[in-house]
């Protein structure tokens, strides 16, 4: 009995040694190249998960925080919210014929873009109000599904949700093997986002934050419904994103991820914590793959932070130098 | 060899088997009497969390949401956040001279809470700006914490974080050992809640719901901080709670627990879902041991919310006879 227990005890010892020797082995991050960005992300990950080093942090407080446009997936030659916007302006066109007229949503149905960006700010947000709202949370988020099935990008022809980072999966799902709770914090439509977020990014609803418009509570018969209200809630980028970011979760984040100037405070109020920290730009250096722009790119507008990041010595991805494959229609394996 | 593999398995089957017989012949409620609140809850936990049942819900979508005052801690003579509202114009007054000539921080001052309630929402609205605003998060946080530890009920000379339903405590763990997230939706401020959600409940901060005023990033030299401003962001009571369990989470709660009409609007929108549903409410019938109150009372004010619940057949937690004791204070074991 005795010889059999060791038995048990010896088995069970090799069985749990090559379950880890065979997880260690394997390459969390096969599209990264071998260079400063990859191993500036390893050796912060290993620092904060592993017990008894200078800067472990307690997996309950691993946050980590992910813009989407630029970050995640691309945003180029406009943002795909931009588009799905524009889509849903010819869409509802039948419903207001007074849009024939009206700008900017004369110029959508013509497909003058150019006049409809001279509108500005102004013009954009009567873009989101117009296809943004009207609708319950349930009928707009199928309204973004159906978007999603049938819209195709229009230089690659792929459907928007297949445009995202490769080496960004493998970074979200290499943290979210060390324990961290991954989120996205971005200045796109938090209802925009959701639907998709979960089965794209491995990111649940709860863990989505996004600008956001108003929705009331309301009693039709006695089918309770929210409906989305044409007014700004909350817009979540520069300083909101860290107002968002303790709004939705009350902690700080230790790893913060971002593509532009957008995300400086973001990256700022990370670092800022006590104990280790990680703050990452995405710069996107690589014209022949993806897009190559910066600092006179309206989209994704790219400055300040860069020299924040080269002053502060936070990892910046050159895209192009840095990773292996963009997307992961690209893979070779 | 093949008997040493035999003797494995064997071993491990009897381990695992004794192991999760022991887990289920413990009472995950033992402060629940053997009534028809207990059994509805049981039953339907095992319905939703039984692979196979008609019931089954995936972990991910085991969503549930309490309410905080009255249903998770006593809100008896007043809301306790009150309580530490007026604590706190005490301890500033020293700052504002004024105030012992101003409403209604003078009758704050004289002690004079008729005066005081007689002012309405407006004069409440006007004692949260000057007591939750004009710091950073980190620093009301700590606030919070400080009059925690110092601060006792005017009844039961406790602290107010002794007050919270034993019952209640026991069915947070036992949702969660059945793979539920617990969330808190709340009436009071989010902030106010989190600095001591996770000890008491085991509810981290984010998955704490709850009413804001506004915060802004800033700089302060190189140092970010977020700052309190006297402006309601977010009411999260009646239809608020739905709106605000939408902005928060993004999916529908399967089960939801609350005690005033304030909840009704998030029992409906809980039980309004497709599939197995689990609507509560605790009504306060044990004037000896907490509180009795219910149509009359402008706290905790239940008189809609418990015509529904016996119209629908929600669960009515009758405190006096359902549950063996309130307190966690008051247990024998």
């Amino acid at each position: 009995m005795k010889q059999n227990l060791f038995n048990v005890y010896f088995l069970c010892f090799i069985l749990v040694f090559v379950g880890t020797a065979a997880a260690k082995d394997a390459d969390p991050l096969p599209s990264w190249k071998d260079t400063a960005s990859r191993l500036a992300i390893t050796r912060f990950v290993q620092e904060v998960s592993t017990t008894g080093s200078a800067g472990f942090v307690t997996p309950a407080e691993r946050i980590a925080v992910f813009d989407n446009d630029g970050t995640l997936w691309s945003e180029q030659p406009m943002y795909f919210q931009l588009a799905f916007a524009l889509d849903r302006v010819k869409a509802l066109a039948p419903l207001h014929p007074e849009w024939k007229q009206e700008q900017p949503f004369k110029a959508v149905l013509e497909g003058d873009l150019k006049t409809v960006l001279s509108g500005g700010e102004h013009a954009l947000l009567e873009l989101v109000m117009a296809t943004h709202a009207g609708t319950t949370t349930e009928e707009f988020e199928q309204i973004v599904r159906d978007w999603l099935d049938s819209a195709r990008h229009p230089e690659t022809g792929r459907p928007y949700t297949d445009m995202v980072y490769q080496p960004m999966l493998e970074l979200l799902a290499y943290l979210r093997a060390n324990d961290f709770k991954t989120y996205i914090v971005s200045g796109g439509g938090i209802e925009f986002m959701r639907p998709w977020s979960e089965s794209v990014y491995g990111i649940p609803p709860e863990q989505v934050i996004g600008s956001s418009i108003k929705t009331v509570y309301e009693l039709r018969g006695n089918k309770p419904l929210l409906v989305r209200l044409p007014e700004i809630n909350f817009i979540d980028d520069k300083g909101g994103k860290p107002v968002g970011i303790n709004q939705h979760i009350g902690r700080r984040p230790i790893a913060a991820f971002g593509n532009s100037d957008g995300d400086l405070q973001m990256l700022q109020w990370t670092s800022a914590g006590v104990g280790a920290r990680f703050a990452l730009l995405v710069h996107h250096t690589d014209a022949d793959r993806e897009w190559a722009y910066d600092r006179k790119s309206p989209i994704g507008h790219l400055d300040k932070a860069l020299e924040e990041a080269l002053a502060e010595g936070w990892t910046v991805v050159d895209m192009k130098n840095d990773w292996k494959v963009i997307y992961p229609f690209e893979r070779q394996d």
